[in-house]
């Protein structure tokens, strides 16, 4: 067994788009762990957007990593060593482990996972915190109805095509919103979408949302906001009346270095969220784990039946994470993106 | 019984604060009920914010009152011939009447009222659309709990003043706001408000702001939404986590001809709205008359004990109805503003 682990610490923070720069791997002892603590071995992390939010030294619903402190981030692995009467060795579990090969972890913070019944990625992405929050989004606030038109961003991403599957079978029309024709074709073809917009053929607003008139002619009754931005210009315009609006990021405004405007200003969105009676409801996943049960009860029996897909981007190496998370926050990845360390 | 009525009917849209000559008073023969209808004469006609958007050609929940055509309004009135089997000659009743001293109105769209419940001119106020939309408004979207704080506008109007007593009798520390120093007094000594703040009292979002941070010393979690503008910039930033927000009018932005522009930018609004799980609901009341027969159970009662209050500012004679509606809009009233034709 090695005696010293990697790990990825945030050197500086971003002003924008985080550079190579706000990142440090570092080498350091292998922990011990205490009582009720087991080590790990970290074999997958993930990669999520929420992550840039943590640079910042911003009041937000989660204290902001510190300087010189481990990213943060969810993981499967290994038990390597167990102080828990819960863990044995060889156990998978889940947890936020950080980005990092090796974690020590409190056993009370730790799920155990059944390899057996699905891939150990998927409690990171399809039936995880991102799977999770399409399905809670969706579900608890967004209240599909069919007939409806449902559209979201990142349409192949781990959030967006859990929304899209579920309101397609739910019966709504669900369409949509993706950078690059490859990952339209993914979203309408492996995902089922009834139409996907490539966002980065229209440059303004109002080009976005002639095309998005053209998708939705019957308007749109649910927003399922995950990055704001231009996409969010061209949307809330086509909302219809008693439409819903479940806010789980806004990605493009505040996570990757772009233009904080907006072409609706607060008085109009105001106005028609009164005169559209339009419900908006903000949530982060973390204040839901009550109903976890009840979304892996339904959703993962359908992961081991193909009948929800999901799809994973893999990079290989802790040393390539920034790289990789760089690139998720422009759009680079397809799936899930997921860093594989062993 | 006279042969003629008077009307009040849009001469001109306004553009920004409604002006005298934008209202024509008119003589009109008394039309004669058809069939299922019957002829009323109005006693009181209720002036309301939401009178100010008719007047735009402006796409919105309702259609505009065209050019030349009776500003719309609630009244109550006396049946004084009848073409319908449900209504007799004496009955008061509410309806939908307009700026008028007569109306001709199908039977099914009145509503007969019983004078020796309560003063027929509650059924304008607080047992009517107003008290209506603020009891709904508080209850079924603000979801109010004991040892919150509550924020509200236009305390001693119609909306605010049920917003808070109910509020107050929930266990919810009630604060308003409101235009000058006597209706501040008469919101905290005769409707019971924790306190008041005087918002003409200060230039700025952010007095008004610091204002009622030393009012709430531990956030709002409740801002019952009814004016924008000036003390929505103020409000916004204290909202707690989880905080909810019913919007029932935007009156300071969008209908009295105010500045239509905010300190809170969009992006800013969307991201406080995830960061800080908000839930902002828009609403009208028209879509909620399912739910009037349980507001009235409720609260006819307690406004017969005393239980609860409420203000009335009563001008009098149709020919003075555009002069109360303007001073309405100025925030010249201290209660519910009512017209009274008899």
């Amino acid at each position: 067994m090695t005696d010293t682990l990697k790990r990825i610490v945030l050197a500086s923070r971003p002003d924008g788009a985080p550079t190579d720069d706000n990142f440090r791997l570092e080498d350091a002892p292998l922990p011990s762990p205490g009582a009720d603590e087991v080590l790990i071995r970290v074999h997958y992390m993930s990669l999520d957007p929420y992550m840039r939010g943590r640079m910042d030294d911003a009041k937000s619903y989660a204290a902001p990593v510190p300087i010189g402190g481990t990213m943060e981030a969810g993981g499967v692995g290994e038990v390597i060593a167990s102080q828990s009467p819960d863990f044995a060795v060889g156990d998978f579990v889940f947890g936020m482990m950080g980005w990092t090969t090796h974690a020590v972890m409190p056993a009370a913070e730790l799920r155990k996972l059944d390899p057996k019944l699905a891939p150990p990625t998927t409690a990171l992405g399809v039936l995880g915190m991102p799977g999770f929050t399409g399905w809670y989004g969706l579900n608890k606030l967004g209240r599909p109805k069919a007939g409806e038109t449902l559209v979201v961003a990142a349409a192949t991403g781990p959030v967006g095509s859990m929304v899209g599957q579920l309101a397609k079978a739910a019966g709504l029309r669900a369409v949509g919103i993706a950078g690059g024709a490859d990952k339209c074709a993914l979203a309408t073809d492996t995902l089922g979408f009834d139409a996907c917009i490539d966002h980065r053929a229209y440059d303004s607003a109002s080009d976005l949302r002639a095309a998005l008139a053209d998708a939705c002619p019957d308007g749109i009754d649910i927003y399922f906001e995950n990055v704001g931005g231009k996409v969010f210009d061209a949307v809330f315009p086509l909302m219809n009346p008693h439409g819903r609006i479940p806010i789980c990021g806004v990605v493009s405004w505040y996570n990757a270095g772009g233009k904080i405007d907006s072409e609706v200003p607060t008085p109009t969105l105001w106005r028609q969220t009164l005169v559209k009676f339009l419900s908006i409801n903000g949530f982060i996943i973390m204040n839901h784990w009550d109903d976890y049960p009840e979304f892996l009860t339904e959703i993962a029996p359908k992961v081991v039946t193909g009948d929800i897909k999901f799809l994973e981007d893999v990079a290989e190496g802790i040393e390539n994470a920034p790289t990789a998370f760089m690139g998720m926050l422009r759009g680079k990845n397809r799936g899930k993106q997921i860093v594989k360390l062993i």
